[in-house]
């Protein structure tokens, strides 16, 4: 606890992924005060044909 | 805002699934005057082997 | 099946909830060929002080 | 109703999956009453790589 | 891990929902072999206001 | 894009959440090149009554 999701288009390296959660669990950590090895990070990963805003699916543009 | 999220079995097409989020992008836009670029649909497909009714998973019928 | 999940800031008064699930479970019945009675909708309601964009809670505003 | 979300990480057999609904379902039922026929499980498997404790992902470790 | 999550509706007494955490807890433990000290359960409750079947919120009928 | 989730436990001030949805996007925007603008954080706070580890509410202890 805390338990953060970061949800987003996929195609992010291994690297970038690597800094994210690095930094995430340091923001969240300098500012609720929970210890980090008690903070949890999920990433969940979005396919272009299943994520639409304004009715049409980001595969269609 | 809003953000809707559809959880279905997996195996529409991508015709459904352009049909599907363009209808539900004016449901909620008619309904809550939301404007429709503000409207997010996310579309998450269900394996039978990850979905479970009455203790059985759809797999094993 | 499908389960639909409509995050929204709150405020909608319940005639407008009524008509949001009641236009969302058409939209989705009639895209998918799910029948009606199986649609199950969800709405979850954000608070201002719980939703951020650009780095800003709403309640900054 | 109600319904179950179990996220673990990826790599159970589909024997521990069925065995897994099976129980989990036996045990929402025996202790909320609500009917076994109404109880839902989603499984949601986690990647090694999406998954990160004390800021690192355990693909990393 | 795993992480459990069960939506239910609103009304279940203290000790059901005690009950509810425990044989989940147990059911999980058994079937994925997880240690129960990593086994987490959260429980979102909804209310009939914010549930729908059939395009009809539970507090309609 | 991206949209963050952090669910922890109720009891943080206005203030520290304000830091957290801050920090949390800077290092968001950091690590993966989104637009601060398109990074969406919502913040879900958990009574100690809906969430159990080992088989315990924490409400319990």
């Amino acid at each position: 606890m805390p338990y953060v999701t970061v949800k987003m288009l996929e195609g992010r390296t291994d690297e970038q992924k690597k800094a994210l959660v690095d930094k995430v669990t340091q923001a969240v950590h300098e500012t609720t005060a929970a210890p980090k090895e008690k903070i949890v990070v999920f990433i969940e990963e979005l396919n272009k044909k299943h994520y639409a805003i304004d009715g049409k699916l980001l595969s269609e543009e």
